[in-house]
């Protein structure tokens, strides 16, 4: 393919309508110049090939394929490794289907656990969220089907998506928003890039000129194709000036407008042929990875859909080790998600799987096993009482419980961390006739278990776990399987802990992101609150012991690594996976920073006595934080802890670091700086002591300290009133303004 | 006073010199035409005429008068008779020394209780500060002194209050910053107000147009004067445009300024003459209301700081009853405040107080007493060590402890909320050898007390309580006294729970109020956190009970009055007064409001076993928000909770009215706004729903559930994707536009 022979070659009426779709799920072709139609579909837990023509059959009548745990899920196996090689088996399903484009993952925030698709993203933590991002990429891509990295950005909530304006301080976009986004361009290299519905800061995302043209295309160098949500083009010329390359979906009632635009010289060839271009790009890509798969391997990727699910459960609560449950125990499996798995979410990523495991049919297998659907739909008592009489007496009782799908979906927000009243009824009654009680929770997000945690000896979070987690299920509950999961978001004590309480989701106009980057763990751990579970937190079957923490150095600076090594050992009976965590906190800084910041984590299987040194190494961007002065990430010299733990409240070694920045993050003195500023200032605390000494303005005065709050601007107007002459106010004036105004910038 | 011929006399050089200072404390006088000069000073505590020429000297060398309790204890009395009383006492002292304008009361919020001058403020709440300041100021200018509320507007921090923004939105700003200057403006016609030294959304105070002119004058209907704060002119001439009165302090340095600017015609005759026209109001009124006051009667003025003082003490906690002490006890006095009382702050309103009583000398009057310095500035071993063998085997032990001079004054904020090491290491020292510990703290605002509060017995609030500290604080001590104060403010467990605690006090240029009016128990009852001590919290040493609680109706709309009745009962053995509050809850809003809020309040002297019915009247605007849509104060209909309690955590009885509000405070519905909004208006849900049923959209469908999260303009955008052909998309946009674009305010 011949690019730039394209571009010559095409008419601007077939450039432009190229550049929106042909239907739903297509793009245009150009037969006249061999161009295909490249076909797209959602979503980040399989490949969901549409065969319906309306509304609803679209989101209903799908190609049958492997539907994997959600987003949250994979967040919380922590292996990379494993999520790369489950985009693989993706691709696989993809090529088979002939999408060329596989529509994920998401990668937005969790400002909320009420955002209606959490469940669709990976973590309140941008820096897992973008591990997990590049290792999601790499892997469908490597399958040869392009990823699209979605939604960019700031699209934390569903409630007015379509029209809200999020209202987001730039520190905050860089370092909690952009930065997934930025780590998946900048590492993996994705063909797409979904762009939001919502507006930031009052423009809509598809047509941000800064953010796409500038912080995406320009300053992350993305070479790929920026498409825009399904339906968020609001303004067809302004989308195409801004950056975004591909309308979607089509066919475009706007072609025509655009035309005008061009003729109107509203719209440059520049910029017509550069968006041509990245599509042509795409679909060269596409046609060179093409390959044929006849046949989908079911069991196969049933067995990686099976694995995720397992390392993502994450074992909550596990009172009297009575977990991993005896093959020879009776138990009661009670809950209609049992037999009914609760497996995916609602929306674009709803699949149709290719095969589905009955979570009570494979604890069935392990164990003698009685079911009882104990809640239904009416909250029915007598389902209620059936399964009492069934758990009483049994060794234990697992019941499964959890939001439903009217709780969690695309399209809307939760409305508050309830269960259904006939889920948490049903383990209230239960855990009074049985003391052994393990809940099995499935959900996208965290939901309210602090109402009954206490009652029940055993918490599994198993999410939804996708079309294997029955038996993901099964293996962890009867040791099969030692739990390794991580909480890849914070189990809050009261939602109305949350940081976003009182500000979400906002109103149809605009929702102002108020917490900053205090969000998650930022939040509860700056704010010493308590929290159910806190963020990274898991238990396993095993116990770890982690020792002789090593930094390859305890200075560092700008452009240097910092590799930090620790020995991790199994002391338990199990073999099993820890997730070693590596958190950074900035002692003293200029400005309001996180308790600590998740910065580094490796995941390692060990047998029971084994030990390994497991390595992770941090770069410059670990220990710097976005300067909105100088307009991008600095690191501020001073003293950094590392902090290396099994979650972000269990700490278990730590060590300190000095980094000799030279950057200059401090603002640069002016006559608005109170005279405190300046004394502490060595360069100037010389000169402004003598000038004080002459107003004989020291510590034994007690005006003192008010004057050192008091701007130099102010002092010197004063100084008339003080009786003092206008000749030595001038020269006052004068010193200070050679000091200050006159150089404005300290430094650089 | 012919005011309006006199402008006619003045020439304009003369007129922008009367709005201007003459010194730092005296206005300009006008010789030719007998307008005489006007003698302002602090502050808030008590007349402070100072006799110094230099800083330091006018800080410190200033008359004798009598200092009053912090204002933070004025309103921890909840007592507005009392506070009257006490504005009539600084009035005679005022008129005894020629004083025309009383610099005070302080009106500003609490955002933090690290606010430095949070001492010479009334209380986080709003409601609370506007009818402390509603009574002060009449009190003071019921006795022919002039006071001037201050600091108009959002001044709550000292660091960079000179310079810095404040960004608040307007909400905020109505309901929570400008509220206590609008009741006073509005009940009690202050002669002044004085502006604030800070920006407000990027606008200096001192030439803030839209809140000087706009709100204050035109809205409120302020006839005073607006004076600067001392130093806060920063733009002369826009000062004058805006609003601002009267410069201080003098000289000016920009006359020439000015009048460079009115012959430039940039400064109208208009504006200067309704300047001088307001200066020479309050000049008249200084004039009409001076009286001689030959000499102050210090005995009388000292019992009145006493009753203040004594009403504000707040008993915080009292196990075992060990308080109030038996006169027949022997008790250690110890800490070095009981002898050095600890009984103003610093900055501008430090006085030298008329009389002053040693806490020591006044238990000792009670008691068999004895006393130990416990601590000095170096943490010394040996004193410590002797407060213990002195402590040991005493009936009790009264601690003296709290912040020090330099911890709490005007010009800087605090840096955490300790107390200093060395008094710590008292209570703690002595808690190891006597049970019986109790704690004085003096203090402008919270501390962390929850450092010892479990170690000790008794815990009494006297704040920074004045000249008669002593006596008043010996008096509750020993049950001569009953406490009945209240605290003005949350103590809460953390300061890293406070709400502004990651945005307080931002930087040199901006401070965002992030919390909004979520600040004190706003935001600790609505997002369910646990403090030390709520909100309106204060121990007595007898009981009361609560009963038969009365409405005058369960039903209210615009312009009514609720009369709420109940009745209280000294179920105890002590004569004492408590203080009962009312909040009103809204049970369900449009916006985002706080859990309760403080609407009334009354204050209730009790014999035991004595009843008596308190009644508290609510009006329209106690169940109101500012709604930014409409631009004004009003009420959303619907169900409103009264709860009448001890404190914002102690509610002990309640009942629920319906507001009928005409008010439409819904926003009017737009393209913008998604399907379910427009399914849910009772107006449009009949029309809408035809055209979903067109669409065959409904609740079978599995894609409802987002449909009813798009906005119509988005799923008119689908139609032709779904293949709907231009004719039916036209006719349905169609009905929408009628609806909608055509009539975009649904009411009115």
């Amino acid at each position: 393919m011949n690019i730039e022979q394209l571009i010559t070659q095409l008419t601007v009426e077939e450039k432009i309508s190229l550049l929106a779709g042909a239907s739903f799920w297509t793009t245009q072709a150009n037969e006249r110049l061999s161009i295909p139609s490249v076909t797209l579909t959602d979503g980040p837990h399989g490949v969901r090939l549409s065969t319906g023509t309306n509304p609803g059959e679209m989101l209903m009548q799908t190609k049958p394929a492997t539907a994997f745990p959600i987003e949250a899920a994979m967040a919380a196996t922590w292996n990379e490794a494993l999520i790369e090689e489950m985009g693989a088996v993706m691709a696989e399903e993809c090529q088979h289907y002939g999408v060329s484009i596989l529509l994920g993952p998401g990668m937005n925030g969790k400002r909320s656990p009420l955002g209606g698709r959490n469940f669709e993203y990976f973590s309140e933590d941008p820096y897992l969220t973008g591990r997990m991002g590049v290792a999601f990429v790499k892997g469908v891509q490597g399958g040869g089907v392009g990823a699209s990295i979605k939604h960019f950005v700031a699209n934390e909530q569903e409630t007015n998506r379509m029209v809200v304006s999020a209202e987001v301080d730039e520190r905050t976009l860089r370092e909690l928003y952009m930065l997934p986004f930025e780590m998946v361009v900048r590492e993996a290299n994705p063909w797409t890039v979904m762009c939001a519905y919502n507006q930031v800061n009052g423009t809509h995302m598809g047509n941000h000129h800064s953010y796409l043209n500038g912080v995406l295309k320009q300053e992350w160098g993305f070479d790929g194709l920026v498409m825009s949500d399904w339906g968020a083009v609001v303004d067809k010329v302004a989308s195409l000036q801004s950056g975004l390359d591909l309308e979607m979906p089509g066919p475009s009632a706007r072609t025509e407008e655009a035309l005008e635009a061009y003729r109107q010289q509203q719209i440059t060839d520049e910029q017509l042929n550069d968006h041509v271009r990245r599509m042509l790009r795409t679909v060269e890509k596409i046609v060179t990875h093409k390959r044929e798969v006849p046949a989908i391997d079911v069991e196969r990727h049933h067995a990686v859909a099976r694995r995720v699910a397992e390392e993502a459960i994450v074992l909550l609560k596990n009172e009297d080790a009575l977990l991993p449950l005896s093959p020879h125990a009776k138990v009661a499996v009670l809950g209609a998600f049992a037999k009914e798995p609760r497996f995916q979410g609602g929306g674009s990523s709803h699949m149709n799987p290719a095969l589905l495991d009955s979570p009570y049919e494979e604890i069935a297998k392990f164990a003698d096993a009685v079911y009882s659907a104990g809640y239904d739909q009416t909250g029915s008592a007598e389902l209620l009482e059936e399964a009492c009489m069934l758990a009483a007496g049994q060794d234990a009782v697992i019941v499964f419980a959890g939001t439903t799908e009217a709780i969690e979906s695309e399209g809307y927000d939760r409305a508050d961390l309830h269960i259904p009243a006939s889920h948490l009824k049903l383990i209230e009654a239960v855990a009074h006739v049985n003391p052994n009680v393990i809940v099995v929770v499935n959900s996208g997000s965290a939901t309210a278990i602090g109402a009954y945690a206490a009652k029940v000896k055993g918490i599994v979070q198993a999410w939804l776990p996708g079309q294997a987690g029955g038996s993901a299920i099964a293996n962890v509950l009867f040791g099969s399987v030692t739990p390794s999961g991580k909480l890849s978001e914070t189990f809050p004590l009261r939602l109305e802990h949350n940081p976003s309480y009182l500000s979400f989701p906002g109103n149809v106009r605009q929702v102002h992101y108020t917490e900053g980057i205090f969000t998650g763990y930022r939040h509860y751990d700056t704010r010493k609150l308590d929290v159910l579970y806190p963020f990274g937190h898991g238990l396993s079957y095993t116990t770890f012991e982690y020792a002789n923490l090593r930094l390859s150095s305890d200075g560092l600076t700008n452009g240097e690594v910092l590799r930090i090594a620790v020995d991790i050992t199994n002391t338990g009976k199990y073999a099993g996976q820890e997730v070693v965590q590596v958190y950074v906190r900035d002692v003293q800084a200029e400005v309001a920073r996180p308790d600590k910041e998740l910065k580094g984590f490796a995941k390692v299987a060990l047998l029971p006595g084994e030990t390994r040194t497991v390595e992770v190494q941090l770069d410059e961007r670990a220990f710097a934080y976005y300067a909105e002065r100088l307009g991008r990430f600095a690191v501020e010299a001073g003293a950094f802890d590392i902090l290396v733990g099994a979650s972000s409240r269990d700490i278990r070694l730590s060590a300190t670091i000095q980094f000799a920045s030279e950057e200059e993050v401090r603002e640069p003195l002016t006559l608005s700086h109170a005279l405190r500023a300046w004394l502490r200032d060595e360069r100037y605390a010389g000169q402004v002591g003598q000038v004080m000494q002459y107003l004989r303005m020291d510590e034994k005065n007690p005006m003192y300290a008010i004057f050192l709050g008091m701007p130099i601007r102010t002092i010197i107007g004063f100084l008339s009133s003080f009786g003092y002459s206008q000749e030595v106010v001038g020269q006052i004036e004068a010193m200070f303004g050679q000091s200050a105004l006159s150089s404005p910038e300290l430094r650089g």
